[in-house]
């Protein structure tokens, strides 16, 4: 089997075959640019694991994988717009690049895209993957929504921030394994195994994601930390804080929370501290171990040979650690 | 079988009983208030209409129309938001009521559900009903970006605002009679000839808008008129006259043009003139005439029973007079 690099470099080498080149240049040129932008590849490269593991071959499913990769790059073209983010990897997002318009275009023509390249397929595998994917699709709109929902929430519970994040990101890293399996015609009991493993890898990396805002190193990630603080952003870590500290540990937060952005070194250091004094972030470090767990074991019961264990194993260390 | 106006109430029911209940709130109120909204439900009595006249039951393809409906609800959703209109029917638009957010969220969510009602079908029904659909909701996407493209455009042709018109709106009523086509499994003549009469009477349609934007009566539109005018929107009859005029006509176009908009109902008035001595008011009468005949020659060749064929006269004439 080829390597998680390997995987990456026949995706890459697929999706630039596959850019669009039709006319209007004003609609497909920002598809082209944020497809090329880069980003780590994580979905398709899970669903051509997914499908060698069920004894598929990975050119079969690259449509497919493309698919995912589109429609999580129409997600991110949209998100930016809401959450009026002026850089993406680095860039400029779409529509700072553009305009807003243009964004909401060429995102619509994206999710087209997407269903398109299922249709790569014999109908009746087709309607499996299509199915599924729609599915999916409906829960990251419906994830996105709960996201910009919260600000406005005066009481958000940790249960309600898992069903988030649970829609926005995990169900669409379930749905790359899926695909995957579908493709490979597995049965259907490997198909919910593999579906239920991504959930919970998605679930561990958007945790990883959070913790790593808060803990993480500037250096290695590419990034400030403190984001989220500064934003007052309701994750994990915030809401444990909330629910979990004393009241003068609370008052303290809830202060820091409505204070005004003057002093953001300070804040972040505070509001860390509070984090790690209410044992927020034991608690998010525990949960993260526990769905890594619980995936390795998922893995582990699938009776994978030991190459196909090994590789799925290494993807998803690279993938918890950040490591890519 | 059924008459227009019940084909109407039909899917009117079907709708009612359809609408999303789920949550989050947020997402799914936009998508019923827009459906809700009224319309003449053109697309979807269409494929009720083409699903009989291919000896289908009309029972059998409302979910298929309702995809129809939902899609061009989709698409009013997001464009409402690219031409900043406050109203849609008379009422607030999506973006206006809500905000542009959850225009973008909520229409996006609508794009995946009329995915998802193209799967109620048995897999090969509906694999090539969303080939098709994909073809055409990918069209409509070019057609937006061309219009959008127009204002900054210096040389429209007409031919090429004859292709924005196409993929804008005339695709999509050949796909509503395609889709009733499929449905009752036609043959491919059958589809293929079904689907150039929906073109053309998309074409007429649209071309019938330009002109009665100009020449309509305000109170049988429930709309003032002269608007294109006003906003020197490149239509059929602006780029004719610019086409066709003398150079001291042509001149005198211009400068109403570039004039600042101080004295509308003055330029509604020199420039409708300017319509009808350049012949732009004859050429696009000529053009809507020349679809409609096309249209009904078309629909003649069909070899339907005459209460069929009477049927779609019908359909076709209320629609090019906008009787409805």
């Amino acid at each position: 089997m080829p390597s998680i690099q390997e995987y990456q470099n026949l995706f890459l080498e697929y999706l630039e075959s596959s850019l669009p080149n039709e006319s209007p240049e004003n609609l497909y040129e920002p598809a082209r640019y944020i497809l090329k932008l880069g980003g780590k590849r994580i979905r398709p490269i899970l669903t051509l694991i997914s499908t060698e593991i069920f004894n598929g071959k990975y050119k079969e499913a690259l449509p497919a994988a493309l698919a995912i990769e589109v429609f999580h790059n129409f997600s991110l073209v949209h998100d930016d717009i809401m959450d009026k983010a002026p850089l993406r990897r680095g860039k400029e997002t779409v529509h700072e690049k553009w305009n807003i318009n243009t964004a909401i275009l060429s995102g619509d023509v994206m999710l087209i895209w997407s269903y398109e390249l299922l249709q790569m397929y014999p109908p009746q595998i087709s309607y499996s993957l299509i199915q599924m994917f729609s599915k999916i699709a409906r829960k990251v709109c419906e994830g996105q929504q709960l996201d910009m929902d919260f600000p406005n929430q005066e009481n958000v519970t940790i249960d309600q921030y898992m069903g988030m994040i649970e829609n926005k990101t995990a169900v669409l890293i379930g749905c790359a394994l899926c695909v995957g399996a579908i493709i490979s015609k597995a049965n259907e009991n490997q198909i919910f195994e593999i579906y239920n493993i991504g959930l919970e890898l998605g679930l561990a990396f958007q945790l990883q994601d959070d913790y790593l805002d808060v803990f993480g190193d500037t250096n290695k990630l590419g990034k400030l930390i403190g984001g989220d603080i500064i934003e007052n952003k309701k994750t994990f870590l915030h809401l444990y804080a909330i629910e979990n500290s004393s009241q003068k540990l609370k008052n303290e937060f809830i202060d820091w929370i409505k204070s005004s952005p003057i002093k953001p070194k300070e804040k972040i250091l505070a509001v860390t501290s509070i984090y790690r004094s209410s044992g927020a972030e034991k608690a998010i470090k525990d949960k993260i171990e526990y769905f890594s767990k619980s995936v390795i074991l998922k893995i582990d019961n699938l009776g994978l040979d030991s190459s196909k264990k090994e590789l799925l194993h290494g993807f998803v260390n690279k993938l918890v650690n950040r490591d890519f």
